[in-house]
């Protein structure tokens, strides 16, 4: 018989309690540190033995730092004798990597798949990668949960939005399997933006595939980092007649000038999960935060007491 | 036949120069970039298919920062079809948590072992490793040249200084195999400096075995890190009746309040090398950097010509 315990790296400890909260267990006594030189040091404050270790880590910026905290967490816990290593991670930071564009060029996606089995995960918990193939970069179990529904079930609920005139854009080709699914569960109809660049060096120009004339849209990507093809698309949205743009993803890396991009978009409202952690400063009020610690946390008793997560991808 | 590439990433482009002429190549192009995340995104922008490749870094602070690009950097390497990956870290980071002291701690120095290798590293070249076993972490062949014969002739041909009544001082147990070499090299005795603390939550004590008085000392060391336990040192020779105090380095890591604490110490002069590149800011005046580009350089043409690299070892 083994134990279960939760331990939280330092990437989103905000994140990691709520998920504590819902499986009803304390988190795990650990503490990250660093040294004078800036080299990483872990300490694992009660034993592990015989446990079936779920460790919570979004390698988000700073990226190299967070992976290497979980990389060192891992080896530190195989040592201590941990039954099995789940890493839990919301967000997979490299995941754009995932292929090569041009020639000489890395797959870090699959570098760190590589890292995270030579330092010793038994399984890894993911939510909303880049490209679902990533999943195949592994050769240990791999849960790919959705934030699709999380997303979804927002707008079903929300009061202020007609729900008859939704449709539901994908912002390029890559993203139009999720719209679809939001659209499903949404019972709305899609549109697809279709850049293209008329010639080298001239902007590109959104083109927009299906009827959103009068209509409310809703945006839906897996990562909105700049947020420059969001705001883009947002206005594009609305010069072609949409009555109001709604954004949505899973993943809100927003790093440089997504804030202020964000704040003077045609954006009405951006929902994002809480995979990154985000910071208070100057974040626009119209961002909203939605949680998946509940569907992390199911995964993890799922994956704790044998039972099949599948249950939990729709 | 294969042709011979050096590339240089981030840590330290002054030595990794300085190696290429030695080596009489001009260092492969290549860049590293930051995407707006944060994340690493390395471009290498010449042909490598069927040349030995020899990556210039050390993973100095920022060590994950520097760890990562060099994983991507092999990662990128094998996948554009070099013959073969030698990694070059004059400095390798993380090598002091080479060992469990208490429980449930990593071992990073043996992950940053084997994530090398999994990244597709076929040879590691290192210098003044702070534990020989480290060579044993790896699968791959591994060189482990020594900076104590460059720290030793500095000081051969040092005109200012008496070499009839040199001391050579390890600063701990661990270190006295060094001490011997320099001791031999020098023609000088040796002397261990014995920290003891006596009591719980009382400072050490710095006690010297060996005959000091009225001799001029230098103390060797593999890494002078946050140089606190150098700076007493040195203060307790010179109390004991040492007549001066030289102290010297492989590892210039120097961190936190390193400068400030040399700066004022007895160190009458620090002997470093360049396998970590110093800022100019606010560094001492009396420490002097020496380069071990010519030794690397040696390393690196040796191996590719499969001659036997152990002619460097001393
Ligand atoms: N962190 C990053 N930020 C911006 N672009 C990236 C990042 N990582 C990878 N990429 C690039 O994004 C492209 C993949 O994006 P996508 O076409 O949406 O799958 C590739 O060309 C990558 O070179
Ligand atoms: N970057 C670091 N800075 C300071 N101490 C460290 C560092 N890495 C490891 N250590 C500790 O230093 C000790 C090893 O030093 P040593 O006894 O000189 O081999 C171990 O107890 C480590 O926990």
């Amino acid at each position: 018989d083994t134990k279960l315990k939760i331990f939280s790296l330092e990437s989103n400890h905000l994140l990691a309690d709520e998920i504590a909260k819902h499986v009803g267990l304390p988190l795990g006594k650990s503490s990250v540190k660093r040294f004078s030189d800036g080299e990483i040091q872990i300490n694992i404050e009660e034993s592990i033995r015989g446990c079936d270790v779920f460790i919570i880590q979004s390698t988000s910026n700073p990226v190299n730092d967070h992976l290497m905290e979980l990389l060192i967490m891992i080896d530190a816990l195989k040592r201590a004798s941990a039954v099995t290593i789940n890493v839990v991670m919301p967000y997979y930071g490299y995941a754009r990597q995932d292929r090569k564009a041009r020639s000489r060029e890395p797959i870090t996606a699959k570098l760190v798949a590589n890292l995270l089995e030579t330092a010793g995960a038994d399984r890894v918990i993911a939510l909303d990668l880049h490209a679902p193939q990533i999943q195949g970069f592994f050769d240990i179990p791999i849960d790919h949960l959705m934030g699709e529904p999380i997303l979804s079930d927002y707008f079903l609920e929300k009061e202020d939005i007609d729900l008859e005139s939704l449709v539901i854009v994908s912002p390029d080709h890559g993203g139009v399997t999720r719209a679809r699914k939001m659209a499903d569960r949404l019972k709305a109809p899609i549109a697809i933006i279709d850049k293209r660049r008329p010639k080298p060096n001239v902007a590109e120009v959104m083109n927009i595939v299906g009827d959103i004339n009068g209509k409310t849209a809703i945006i839906i990507d897996d990562i909105i980092d700049t947020a420059g093809t969001i705001s883009i698309a947002a206005q594009a949205l609305i010069d072609k007649g949409a009555k109001e743009v709604y954004a949505c993803c899973t993943h809100p890396v927003l790093s440089g000038p997504a804030f202020e991009r964000i704040e003077n978009s045609a954006i009405k409202e951006l929902i994002v999960t809480n995979s990154i952690n985000l910071p208070q400063e100057g974040r626009p009020a119209k961002i909203v935060q939605l949680s998946v610690a509940e569907l992390l946390a199911q995964a993890i008793v799922r994956i704790y007491e044998q039972e099949s997560v599948s249950i939990l991808f729709d």
